[in-house]
């Protein structure tokens, strides 16, 4: 068959993209399903069966992880990225390692034609599409939900029920939760639904991959975190094991940080599309990390230098979250990151419980920028008070100026608000 | 006596300052005493009596708790103020309202001196004088602890508690925690002593406004804050009291999140001048504050004000760490962070426990920024799903730019790091 | 006739508008045609004659000229506003004045609908449009050139010709310049057609606001300006008028400054819309009013607030660029930038001659930033310069770590690249 | 001799370096003399043989002008540096480069010690200082216009010219000009003096490495410069020669733009020190080059890049002016610089003609990101116009509610200011 009919289409198994899928093959087209493992909980075999049953032409799942830890992860930590100062990015982090690997799939495959079921509102059609146009630009891309002829005709739950019905479509039989949930190993997120209504808790069910703060063990958990140049390369667990390659590492730290409760987010944000959401988030190795790592810079990194790669980290953040991933700003910005942490080597000693993380100490043999001898309050050893002197008077001519100039107005300093 | 020869010295009550009281009076000065209450847990009686016992002309004490939460901390929670991602600056923030009193107090006593106890190597030393010099450029200042003739003098503990004993000075008979500590509304800072090794956890009795998470009650306390203009006006605690004074509020909140061990941070920081350090803070209030007005912001700020206010409090964070209150960028961050808040209303449900503060829901009835029919994902109303199809295609010409041009350099995107 | 049906259609006059205009009655609409006068050379009688004649209900031409001087120009002036580092953004500015008032006439003659002539690949739909929809989003927008049925029709100048012919609309007899044109008070602009070629100079004749710097005159011309809060007052022509009111000066340095070539920039720049365009702007008075303000700053701002307005500048001149100046975040910005000018006051005294402007002097009587003593190289007069030895050696704290570093690592310093 | 009393001084043969090198003998030192020859107008065999005679053991004149052009000047061309918009940093991007080498100059005689003429006031002393103590901080540092015995000993010029008869110190017969000037590659600089009133005009005769743009050529130059990756590596004069070294290449455009008046800047700017001083330069080859790399950038640097290198570029250059040119800082902002230069090739077609440069044309064969065809608003070739609409009307959806609050406030945002 032509490859102008052929569609590779990002297939989770979920009654959605079956929908898709189906729907995909009634409009005659040969569908090769891809489903990417990025760590979430799923039953890989059971959504190749279903694939096939619907009619795809063939399932093709690639395990992805260990990319998605070291060239987004990581990279994440590297950058102490956070969107809005609050979100970790899970999501928006998986998007790029997927959408390149579904062009391949569909380069493999011949497909001219690229498929999601991300809907028309959201933050994963642009990041997905916006991946695939720089990645192939001559694909072409099927949105079933911004089609009028697919979302006038499924316009509610419904309807793609009663269309998985008539078509054979098998749908789980436990109720759908009321929300929707994306799970990798960064995170789960949580939104729609019920959680539409920010002045409402989440409900205690919501969350997948911590447990309840109040009901994490009674005894806190601690551990140490090793970094080279910025990247975590040892996790040493109190009176536990050693672990070491990067994938085994975050896995492990996700484990232990969620049993204690850590790393749920739940905020308002602002959707690159200009719209606010409510998301709930569970990131617990991600939010360990990243503050190890934040900890780490401070006894390794030049305090002008942290102005600028906090400022850096930004901008990276905000790439991700629009979906720039593959974008010459992203480049640039994480060329400077990861020169920044080229002498980034440190241990920082941790503890979690029930629900926080804490840094206990830290330490980095190879790093000068820290000396006791020369913080020391209780030695002068190395270092002229004198010099204090002018160099307070020096900083001191901008604001003499500024407060004369204020007495001048008649609204002296000394006045208060 | 001739106004050139009276000081108004910073006077806490301890060993240093008492020290320099009575150096100064040897030296032929007259001391005026100055004490800010600025809500430091301190028997102030005691201050004044061991003031005026080693010689000073008088003691002044001025309860400054009001105009600290007002003009400082509540513009400290409308910034998000944060110095390098982790200090919450309590410290930075008491000092302009201190240093300004101060020199208040100097003009109404005739004072052409001012003077402190702070060392040669610290941060607060600069906060100090660059107020001093701000507010009235025309008053000296002596800091024994930057001149030769009194470090020289007293170059350790010993030779302090020598020149006590020999010159009747009352020392406290606790002996002292290894280590230093600054107390004050926002806060209670430790560090030097046993701290200056960043490796090692800081002890278990540390902390005075936080009891240690593990200790902490074993149900939550859960309240909502509601703000105006990013400014916090009304506690509500559930089962509980609900307070509204600024004061009132701030304090209540210290108790609630400190009794739930809220609040601690343990850092190296870069001092302004130059120097790394360790520090452990207690924040309890500051803490809970600064993460529900951060979340109050997602529901009513515009995420592109939201970025340049991001920006803008973090000047103005480094603007207060440095010393650099009384300036006229501070003034020009601090109107533009002002000017953001107008229409920062609304209430944030949140939960303490064990460490851990958590956003638990928020509203913001007056804002119509956040719409649940516009975010919702089940329904289209008021949104054109085609829409988002053009604005991907005019945001990825960029993009497939980027890629061609990694195509031709023999680079592709679908490879991979 | 129902409001439904009524159209307010930006109206030039020329060939496309026109165009437009007949397309629209022969689609059943009524059409209210307006036309903003910005300061361009027009002949407005003759457009109005054009449209009428054309079948439009009633012409509407307001003069816009003062509030485009003052609420957009002299604020750009204040913000020393500038794209990409060259272009003074004169179309930009006008934008927002013209859309506005355009949504004024819309309301008053019962139009449900606003119309325009930009092309699909520009920025001044985005501009366009971005304005009428925080205007008034209840308005519908008609953009004939993104609807396929008008840009099938009329593909080439061809079309349009032709349909003039059949639909009696009278063409220019002169032959229409190979490029377009935009003129307003700010500037004229000048792309597309030849000129995007960006490897060929743009013609001679190109330019209208500015004579070639060749033909200048061979005397300078001489003046001074006067601010006060960072606004022109005043213009004092050497040997020659004194101007006052805001419009009558910009345009009286319009003149000045055109008649001596002063203005003229050619560039690549990037579009909002991703594209990448040749542009040639002549924008004399504000090339000329942007170096003074610039100058008369270096005076009268507190250094550290200069590189805060420099960011904050930038900021507003990528929302006017973009068309969000109905934005929250360049109301944000706006305001600061007002702050920071309360003390902007003084004169600059500048020389324009053969295509390039020169300050010669300035003065700010009312700042005390500059000091001739304190600045003098020739007295020490209180200024101490033991204490830039201080400065210098805190400052060099962070850097002999940096060197000791380098060493370390075996790459000192000494050696060079 | 003890290397403790080597002194290594930046000596220039002028009054003040004459008397401090005298001075520094008469204290005990040996003094070894050091000139770098950074392309300033200078007979370096009379100053060598001054320094002689005035008992220096030895004069090392090294010549940098390669080292400063390739690693300082064509690095700031990459960076578009300027500080505070104007001034384009020709003498702080020579001290990084000199400063070195006197350490070289240190090192290879066995000098302890090292020692600069500039006064306490200046940038150059922090600028000479910081360098020195980044690459050898055990050198030690004589300062003598910060030394009270030596300022207040020579608290004029009369004070010298006595100094310089009672010890055979040679003075030139010409009278000083009545101002200081700093000659380099990169510029000549002209302060104090009668320039310390910023009202009154530079005198005509003050620039060196200009003409006066009135008596600039009646006909202007027109030549090119070709670019890879952002260094420049062809100049092609038209009707004239071509050149392609960089030292060859910058000193050849220093001829032609010098001649024609291009590049004088007169500025009132803000020291590192705290002070505002006004400043005269001549920048004619840095002008020139500036623009024609800026008009490049146009062509061959996406948009969101050049935001971020303009940031980049902006703190660069603060770092440069603030004498931290060897930092951490610099060498992460560099870095990105470099970085994003790798695709910066091209050719710019300019004009100088009596004190102004334009840019007439540039080509870039090896970029894609500009594209005639796309770029046309003739044709709509690869460009679906309709996309437009979907793009703007997300942009929208932030500005309608924005819009819809200001309703809501009574203060619709059609009413204007």
């Amino acid at each position: 068959m032509s490859s102008d009919k052929r569609v590779c289409l990002a297939y989770s198994g979920g009654l959605d993209t079956s929908t898709i899928l189906k729907w995909l093959i009634l409009e005659g087209y040969t569908v090769v399903a891809f489903l990417a493992d990025v760590g979430q909980i799923e039953d890989f075999a059971e959504v190749e069966k279903k694939a096939l049953a619907l009619g795809a032409e063939r399932m093709v799942i690639e395990n992805l992880q260990q990319e998605f830890v070291d060239e987004l992860i990581f990279r994440a930590i590297q950058c102490n990225a956070v969107y809005e100062e609050r979100y970790l990015l899970g999501t928006s982090l998986a998007r790029p390692v997927i959408a390149r690997a579904q062009v391949r799939v569909a380069h493999k495959y011949n497909c001219k034609i690229l498929s999601h079921g991300c809907t028309g509102k959201g933050n994963d059609q642009v990041r997905f599409e916006l991946a695939w146009k720089a990645c192939d630009p001559s694909l072409q891309i099927i949105a079933p939900w911004r089609m009028p002829s697919f979302f006038n005709r499924f316009q509610g739950r419904q309807d793609l029920l009663k269309f998985a019905a008539e078509n054979n479509i098998p749908v789980s039989s436990t109720p759908k939760a009321p929300w929707s949930q994306d799970d990798n190993l960064a995170h789960c997120s949580y939104e729609s639904g019920i959680l539409e209504k920010p002045d409402m808790p989440a409900p205690k069910n919501v969350w997948t991959r911590t447990v309840d703060p109040l009901d994490a063990p009674d005894v806190p958990t601690k551990f140490s975190v090793t970094f080279q140049e910025g990247i975590p390369v040892k996790l040493e667990v109190e009176g536990g094991e050693t672990v070491t390659g990067s994938l085994e590492l975050f896995k492990a730290l996700n484990d232990i940080a969620g049993r204690n409760g850590v790393g749920r987010v739940d905020i308002v944000e602002s959707r690159f599309i200009g719209l606010k959401s409510r998301g709930c988030y569970d990131s617990p190795a991600l939010t360990v990390l990243r503050l190890a790592h934040l900890d780490l810079e401070g006894m390794t990194l030049d305090s002008k230098v942290r102005q600028i790669t906090s400022w850096v980290g930004n901008q990276w953040s905000q790439c991700l979250y629009n979906g720039m991933y593959f974008s010459p700003e992203r480049e640039l910005l994480e060329n400077s990151i990861v020169y920044s942490q080229k002498h980034v080597h440190g241990k920082v000693d941790m503890m979690v419980y029930k629900g926080a993380a804490h840094v206990l100490a830290r330490s980095a043999p190879e790093s000068i920028l820290y000396s006791e001898e020369q913080a020391s309050m209780d030695t002068l050893e190395g270092f002229s008070p004198e010099d204090a002197s002018g160099f307070i008077s020096i900083q001191a001519i901008r604001l003499e100026k500024y407060g004369a100039a204020k007495i001048q107005q008649g609204e002296p300093l000394t006045r208060g608000a």
